[in-house]
């Protein structure tokens, strides 16, 4: 199922300035027995997003009665871009977003990916510093694409990105956390990289429980060398890292208190 | 006109990694009296953008046959993506690109932009250095939509970027190259920026003319010390820079020769 501005069609303009540049936000989310998870947060986030690019976010109700008419369980993806223009990199002030909503089947993942954790493996590729995009969820994804390109292992579940000075800053489709004696780490995202809503969750859980956290440059060396690494997004949860960099890990009790977390609320 | 995989079309799927990821590259021609001018150039850099992101780049006879379709006179757009998708940035092996070639009406421009230069402003929007991109023109565009967004004043012909090291990297639509004490200076864009086939074209006539080029990092300092500016790409042919940061320059002898050689030959 797909909407394009609310009626059912699986095209856009070639004029769409979505593919044209790049220029628009989406969102991935995930809808199970008929309720789009955790949706106050991914609104907030894509409306945040939108105003980070100066993008008019549809209004919360209407993209509730498109994500209703949606399979109850399904992967929902919600694109806004910056609609159809004239040719050249202006914006003009009357553009009217567009506004797309697409249904996928729910990914198979092997279950032993959540509860023995998975294999991961460091990307050549490193993620380019622009404060001006960091931590929104645009289009323009292609090093995202060229880091996937990577691997064909299917062994391999995800791949863990650096930035040029060489710290981790998440992987190609899902945030890191690691937690060494007690305390929960995840990178800053203030140069690169997408600040996802099971990220924004875990940091509220934990601040809200007590538990201390950091976000901050997180080095190589840092994850490394920590007691437990988890992986988080909309669509998988979260995932504990079983191996990575040629270092192993058992599944802590931490990954297994987040995802306890992550799963019974809706917050 | 729009062909889209050579059928009149004006519609791409919204499964295209086009639109999903901006996982695609694309070039700007100009058609002047039916001939699509400097092809063989174009054309070879399509190739090589569509080789250093792994894309299939389709014959140039095909896209040959789809362009002489176009209107005589107009601006050529063409963008190859790596087509449809299921959900994910794994690239599948059997993708097939699409294929868009857009028609659009040759932009007016005052003739004095040409003839006694551009007024020309400095952007806020610092390129941000990803090597495995720099040069490409791929569809992730977002930096030169937020470059153009910071003015509306129509005076104002373009805005110069600068990378985070405060050099002079290029314009959001244009190379740049400036001249002083007799050499020909463009920056060098192996970290940002997208090596246009108009910035090809002058430093293959200047070197084969026995001027002195100097492809470097171009200090905005050095730029503002220059006896001359001026701006190139397809669509403009090459435009003077008349006034820039609080200092203007009158049109000179090397500006007038570049555009000769560029309005004159076609290879």
């Amino acid at each position: 199922m797909t909407l394009v501005d609310g009626l059912p069609a699986g095209v856009v303009s070639v004029n769409d300035r979505g593919l044209l540049y790049g220029d628009g936000v989406f969102r991935t989310l995930k809808r199970a027995g008929g309720i789009t998870l955790c949706w106050a947060r991914q609104y907030g986030k894509l409306a945040a997003d939108c105003a980070a690019l100066d993008l008019r976010c549809p209004d919360a109700a209407i993209l509730e009665t498109e994500l209703e008419r949606l399979p109850p369980d399904c992967v929902a993806k919600i694109i806004i871009t910056r609609g159809r223009a004239d040719r050249g990199y202006a914006v003009a002030r009357d553009a009217l977003p567009s506004r797309i909503v697409i249904s996928s089947p729910l990914p198979l993942y092997p279950p032993s990916y959540a509860t023995v954790g998975v294999k991961v493996r460091l990307c050549g590729l490193r993620l380019a510093s622009q404060p001006r995009l960091a931590g929104i969820k645009h289009l323009n994804r292609l090093e995202n694409v060229l880091a996937r390109m990577e691997w064909n292992d299917p062994a391999i579940a995800e791949g863990l990105l650096l930035d040029a000075a060489g710290d981790v800053v998440e992987g190609t489709m899902s945030n890191v956390f690691c937690c060494r004696a007690g305390v929960l780490h995840t990178p800053d995202l203030s140069g690169c990289g997408v600040a996802g809503v099971q990220r924004e969750r875990i940091l509220d859980f934990a601040a809200r429980s007590g538990m201390a956290v950091r976000v901050a440059k997180l080095p190589l060396g840092a994850l490394m060398a920590a007691d437990e690494v988890m992986l988080c997004n909309s669509v998988i949860g979260l995932w504990p890292v079983r191996e990575f960099n040629g270092r192993t890990w058992e599944v802590g009790a931490v990954a297994g208190r987040l995802r306890q977390w992550l799963e019974e609320r809706d917050d």
